[in-house]
Order: C-alpha cells, then structure tokens, then sequence
C-alpha cells in the first residue's frame, strides 16, 4: 500500500522523504521519481521524521509498527521534537494507536492516526478514504489537507485517538457481515436450485446493489481454488472480532455479526484463513455437506 | 400497486379491460385514462380474464388472491378456458403459486408466477423487477414481454412455478438482515460516540455502498416515531420466516439471517410490527438498555 | 408406545377394551393378558370409545391420529356421546389438538390433551409424565387419576386444551439446545486436546449434571455409525421449529436456540435426520472440517 | 474460599504453614486451629514456599496472583528452590497459568495448576473438584494427592499446563450456555401463559434434570432484586468469552454459546453486570420489551 501512496504525494511535494523496511527500495524510488520528485531516501525511520514536517506512515502489521517506531536502530519517535507530527495510516489495535500518541505527544509532536477504507486499487487511483482522529489542528494543517487530497477523496476527523481504528472496525464488521449473508443466501439459491448469477443481478438492480456484492458474489461458486485474495479471511475475522470486543466492553449485544463470525471461525478450520474473506461460503456450506 | 401498474399497461394497450376490488375503480379510470386508453372496466374478475388474452393480476395478500381468483362471484378461475392467461405479480406463499398454477391449467389455460421487487416508487416510473416462473412460452411471448416492458425494468424466468417466490424470498431475507447488520453497526456506533451520519458517509464512499443503507440508515437514530413505513416489519419477517422454511426443508444452517429473524421477532414484541422494517435497530437497543 | 401404556393401565382395569392399528395384536393381547385382564379387543376406535368411560389414545403421527379419530371406517369420533371422554396423549401440534377437542366436544364428550415427556424405557416402568390440559373436571375423575398413576410418575394440569403441547414443545427446545451446546462444547475440548470422557466426568460431578449428557455425552465421539436412535434428530428438530414458530407469534427473541436449530438442520442436510438428535455434533464438526 | 480450603487441609496437615493477602488473618487462624491444627502463620508468601515441601495457593484475580507470586516483597517465587512445589488453584488465564509454571521451573520448583470447579459450599465441604495439570510427578505425590482429597471429591489430571484452565472454561462455558437456554424456555413460557414453577418441575421430573436448573430457575422469575449474587455475570461471561477466543484460535464454530455471550453481553449493557448470571433473563425479556 505504501508505494502507491508515496507516488502519489510525490506529486505535489517534490522534495519528499522516503524510507521503507522492505528491500523494495529501487521500487519506491522508482515510483515517486516518476511523478517528477527527486525524493530524498533516508537512511533511517527517525531521519525521516526529523527531515520532515510531516511524516506520514504506513505499515503492515503491529510488529513492523512497534519495530519502525519504537524498537530498531534510530526508529521514528526519536526523530521525533516540537513541530514534528506523525501520520499513521496503518491498521493496528486501539491501544497500538494510543500508545504511540501517547510517546509521539511526550516528545512534544503531534499524532494522528488515519486508518484507511480501501485497498491497493483505490490507492494506486488515490481514492481512499481516511479515518483520522487524534490532533484535530493536525488534521486540518495545510500539509496533511493536501497530503490527504492527493492520496484520497475523502477524509474523516472523528475525535480522540482511537476513533479512528474504531470507525474501521465498525465498517469492516459490517462488511464481512454483509459478505457472510450473501453466502447463506448463495447457499440457499443453490439447494433451490435457483441460478446464482440470476440472483446476483436481481441484486444489482435494487436496493440492495453494492460494489461488494458484484464483485465477490460470483466467485462463490468457484470453489476454494476461485478465492483469489483481495483481503485475507483471517484479517476480516480479526476485525469482526475486536469490534466484538468493542461491544463487549459497551455490553451491547451483537448476534448478527456475532453469528457471521462463527462462520468466518470455522472458515478458518477449513484452512481457507489466506485466501478472500468470501471464502467464508465454504463453512456455510460444509456444515450441511454442500461443499 | 396495481394502480400505478395499470396506468403503465394502458400506455400501449389502449383496449385494457380492467377490474380492481377496492373502491377506488374512479382512481383506476382516472389512472388509464390519462395514459391515453379507453378502458373497459369490467364488472367481475372473471370478465377480465374472459376478455382478454392476458390478464396481470396485483393483488395485497393470500386471502384476498383467494378470494378474487376462486371463492367470489365470477371468480378469475371462471373465465379461464383454452387460449387465456393469467401472470400473477402478487407475493404468496410457494404453495399458493402452486395451486393457482394447477387451477388454470386444468381449465387449459396458462400460468406465469411473477412477483416483483421494488415498490410503489419503481411501481409509478415503470422500474419492477419481475420474478417469473411457470409457463415459459406465456413468459416469451409478444403480449407479455410488452407488458412486463411498460411496467418494468427488467424480468427472469426462473423456471418451474415456485422459483421466482423462492428468489423473492431468498432476495428479501438478504435485504433484511444487511439491515439488521446496520443496526447493531448504528448501536455498536453510538456506543463509541461515533457520528452515526460519519458512519454513514463512510459506508457510502466504499465497497459496501447501496441504496438501502442511504435511504434506511438516516432513519435508524430518529426512535419509533421516525420509523415511517414503506416495508412493514411485520413482512420482512415474514419474508426471512418462510427463507428460513425453505432452508430448513433442504438441511441448510442460516445461523446469520437466523439472528437477524431473532431481532425482528423481538422488534415485533415491542409493538414495532407496522413500523418500518428499518425499526429493528430498536430491539437490539432495547436488549441492552440503550433505547 | 402404547403397548408399555396398555399393560399398565390393565393392572387396574381388569376389562380394558384395547383396539391398535398395526398388526401388532397379538403383542397387544399377551401384553395386558400378562398383567391379569381380560382385554376385550374392540373391531374399531368407535367401538372401544362407545364401550368404555374413558379411552386413553396413544398415536405416533397427525396422519395416524387424524385417521384413528376422522378418517376411517368406525373412526374414533363416532364413539362419542354424552358421558364419553377422551384422554390423547399422542404429541401434536397445537392445532390438532384443539381441532380434536372442538369435535368431542361438539358431540358432548370430554376430552384432554396429554402428551408425554419420557421414550419407552419410562412407559415400560410406568414412569411417564403427562403434560395434561383441556377439561379439568376429566382431569381430575378418578378414572383418569388412576390410569396416570399407572402409566406415569407425575401428571401436569397446565390450562385449555393446547398447553399441553406448548410445554412440552418449550422442555423439547431446551433439550435439543442443552444437547446441540454440549456437541459444541466436546468440539472445543477435541480441538483442545482435552479427554471428552474427562470433560464429562467433570460435567457429571458439577450443578450441570444430568441424565442426558450422561447418556448422550459419550455416543458423541463415535461417528456417524454410533449415533443409535432413541429420539430421531429431525423429530427433535421438529419441536424446536414449532416452539420458535410459538416465539415468533408472541414476538419472541429465542436466539440460542435458534442457533442450536441450525445446527440440527445443517445435520439434517448431513442425511442425519433418521439418527439419533446426539448427532447433531456431526455439522459442528463439519462445519469447520473436523469431522 | 481459601479459608474453608486451609481448613480442611488442618485436618491431616498439623504443622500447616499459612499466609493470606487480606486482613482476615484471625479468621485464618480460627479456621484451621479448631480443625486441631497449630498453624504456622508465616509473615510473607515467600516465608510459606521455602518452609513447606508443597504449597496451594488460592487467590481471587490475576492481580493478587501476579502480587503474590511475583511482586510484592517477599513475593512467593523467592522462595522456590529445588524440592519445593506449588499448587495453584486459582483460576487464571492460560498464559498466567504458563507464567508461573515457567518461573517456578526455572527456579528447580515443580508447578502444577489446579483451578477448581465448586463454590463456597463444596469447598466448606471438602466437595472440590481439581482441574490440574503440569507436573505429573507432582500431581502423584503422597502430599499433593492428601491435599486433593481434603479438600474436595474428585481430581483430574489433564495433561500439560494450561489444560486445567481449558477445561474449566469448557464446562463454564457450558454452564452460562445452559443457563441463557433456561432463560429463553422461561420467556417462552412466560409468553405462552405456562407456568414458570410447572415448567420447572417438568425439568427436574426429566432427562435434563440438574441442580443448576433447580437452583436457578426459581429465581429468574423475581426481577432483578432477585439475583443474588453466587457467581456474578460478568465472570460467568467472561469465561464464556475466553473459551470463545479458543475456539478462534482453532478454527471452531460456537453458534450457540456465542449466542448466549450476546444475552450476557446485553445483560452488562443493562447494568447487571455483579448480579447472578441467573440475571441473564433480563436481556432476553428487554429485547422483546417483556421486562
């Protein structure tokens, strides 16, 4: 994702910093000279931050979080002093985003975390959407404003650190809740011997008709082998499952989603926890010998 | 419905016999008039069917489908004979299709099960989803492809006469549970002190964005008096209840429109049975203190 | 059933009129002929009505008990006249029940619902229990006192006619959802490699004992090929439908066993309906590939 | 319940050596001097484990076992040495379990786990029932094995450390899923104008018959006064949570008790968080309005 997004800043700040952990360097260097900007590659996550107004971030998992920010050789909080700010745009738990507020604001920078609502397409298009919340001054910078505009069409302040990965956990809850229906209801036009495709245009053509359904509805019928990975079922149902934790702690009871997770857990038994989160069909349709 | 539905036909049927059982036959007249035709209004269902090659029936409920077609005076099935047909747009239970399907074809005539998708709006501007099954040759032919044209956007034939109830039950079970999904969305939401309208935006700028979420979700945070209703509740349970019939006559597990079936029974215990079926949100607040 | 009932009301009712519908007869007759009674076998259900004060009727099916009371020759119904009384305890639905009672009534009989909690081995040893209710005036005649004494162990007067049936469709929901959570719970101590025979010893020593997961508990690691019927898996699923159905009217949230009802129909798309209801662990299993 | 546990071990144990954490140290000493034993009252946890061969432990949170092990002066890893072992019976999380284990190895002490099933009464009554696992030697020892029988009926040994803690939330699981399906029967029956007592007593007349029903069925029907504490619902709930997150880490399905996490998630919503977990009712009554 990282890449994409670095092109695309590039085209505005023609003098960018850039670093990444993974050896692709020759690509990242490659992608933002292509959008006219000699970037600068730093040698270290902290001479990024220290070289920067704003750094923006964007990292895989937890782990390459904590390491970049915290725990390698001159990681990013200790580029970090007043007029320094952090961008994270990465995906990781609440507490993940509150504590590297929390180190970034004892270093006297500001913080705001931008999980985002999107994947590689919307990225490379600059299309995503940002879920930022944190430093509200920050946010409404004009560096961020625009660092923003050029990678995505949309962005949200919601409030404190950690509204912001909340919002996601929401949203994507729902999708995979959306997406664990539309398999009962594949599984059941099958055992009617109704045609899928037909269901999946009646789909299209009312209220119902979503971007998700038309592109994941047909690959449910291909067969484990058809689940080309867009988004891993494992990381679907690890979103389903901190939102449950979110409504565990409000005491709020969630059994439609909670029956969704149920299935996307047995999926995860079937071995299908790498392929697409619409794989989740296939645990629909084992529990009644259907597959 | 079968107002807006009529005055569709009359555009190109200039002849249109019509009949309706309410006492609104001025609306009716009024209705195809405008569009152009001198109807024949018909003093029996039976008259209709007698003197028309095909006749499209619209009716609200089983009992009053019944009534018109075999228990009151000159019912349909009395004008049924060799050469006459009957398209059925009203939804019924599978078993209703079904017997209405054998009386007309014992009488030599020929049947179409057409129920639609979409309401009174879709109905007005000529954009019905018709679900057919039964009689495929009646389902091609001239007279009614040019009327499922003027009263609809698109048409199936689904095959033998049942399927399209069975499509139409398998559509709106989705349809209900993507909303009861929104619903706890909405409650997990407002417990996080999140903006349900940014939640919302959120939901429209990405994958999952459909119609319904935009014209329901709005909706959700008013309280019962905001549940203005265009689906009873009531219906879409009902809907979900027979889908769940079906799936438990082939053996199939639906454990996530099962728990949203479990909110909407509950919305029915708090009184919310003619409200709009987007009411359901309720009983997952009332579940947990938060209404 | 009725065999095990009959030999124990002949302990006290040595001229027992005896009448069933297989060929079983002569099984019939050494049964209460064993118990010291001259039964006089009756040619139909009339003549065993019109002969006796009260007549306990005990049928395996709707199908069975609408032909044994309506449909055939000399049917049950014609028995009945002023001063006669009808004691069903075959399991219906509510419908049946009250249909029964309507046409006793109307022809001055008295009747009462009392359908049984408890399989053979309690007929045998007269250790049934009767969920009785309709008339309680019948209820409470020392004809009727006596024979449930000797058929059973315990006799409930719940109300008017149907309630007998709401109950013991609320006891069978509960024991098909305790049974579908143990399956649950032996999946989890597999995959855990815990000793299923140790979690039921440990269950067995604890407030959660009971007769049933100590008899049902350990058929559940043997396969398909153990699961020996004693109550077939669709007939319990059967009761938990119409018990949700009952939940349903009264706008009732049942979600857990809702959930447990799905694993009973996944099973019964497992071709599991004719085993045993232990079964039901086959579709957890399956569901995510452990079986 | 350490009080009562101390006790019984007075009876075989007259040099008992004790500690505890909270200022009932007079109770302590009562306790297990009238069951004729001249205790030791040490000043210190680690004064307890470097002057006995074995030493049980029994402590209420994760907290006061993290204090008591390993924090607070004197805490009681400091005094493991070769040749002495710790018996652990407070009930933890898997990875707490692990912890200790790990310490007290590293420290030549033997460990074994042993969470307990049983409440006050049985542990008044020396009726515990042992989860243990670890260290098998130990759990064979002559002393190890004494103790065990003083204090309660049955002991299991299940294999590596952290299998007692597994095993207990299996059956607790169990339990909070048995108790939210009795919930649901009651509501249903409520509905159905049965008799909540007579329901009851169907129950215990049957194969379901168990002492948690009878225990806590009487009370679901007082309102919330009634839900005087025995095991409060948020840890009955939490248990329930942690075997749920076993079985995401397996690859498991858990509909059913996953839909009892959702009734006591909402019973937490409705403030009955420290009530009995009886008080489970109460969200199934609020969501369809009948509290």
């Amino acid at each position: 994702m990282g890449l994409p997004m670095a092109a695309n800043l590039a085209k505005s700040f023609p003098n960018l910093v850039v670093w990444n952990r993974s050896d692709k360097k020759d690509a990242l260097e490659a992608a933002v000279q292509s959008a006219g900007c000699k970037p600068v590659y730093a040698s270290s996550p902290a001479e990024v931050v220290a070289n920067s107004e704003v750094t923006f971030s964007m990292l895989s998992t937890p782990e390459a979080v904590k390491s970049v920010f915290f725990e390698q050789d001159n990681a990013a909080i200790h580029g970090v002093s007043e007029g320094k700010s952090i961008v994270d745009c990465s995906t990781l738990q609440i507490e993940d985003m509150v504590q590297t507020d929390k180190a970034v604001r004892e270093k006297n920078g500001a913080f705001l975390e931008a999980p985002v609502s999107g994947s590689k397409g919307p990225a490379e298009q600059g299309q995503l959407i940002f879920l930022c919340a944190g430093d509200e001054n920050l946010y409404k910078s004009e560096t961020v404003q625009t660092g923003l505009d050029l990678m995505g069409k949309r962005s949200f302040f919601l409030g404190p650190v950690g509204n912001g990965t909340k919002m996601k956990l929401v949203v994507n809850t729902l999708m995979a809740t959306m997406l664990a229906a539309l398999g009962e209801g594949v599984v059941l036009a099958e055992a009617l011997d109704l045609s899928v495709p037909d269901l999946l245009e009646v789909l299209s053509l009312g209220a119902m008709n979503n971007p998700m359904y038309a592109l994941k509805g047909p690959k449910m019928k291909y067969g484990v082998k058809g689940y080309e990975t867009n988004f891993p079922l494992e990381h679907a149902q690890k979103d389903v499952r901190f939102a449950q934790a979110l409504a565990d702690d409000h005491g709020i009871s969630m059994s439609v989603s909670g029956a969704a997770n149920e299935w996307y857990k047995a999926a995860k038994g079937l071995g299908l926890s790498r392929k697409d989160f619409a794989a989740v069909i296939e645990s629909i349709r084992a529990a009644s010998g259907k597959s």
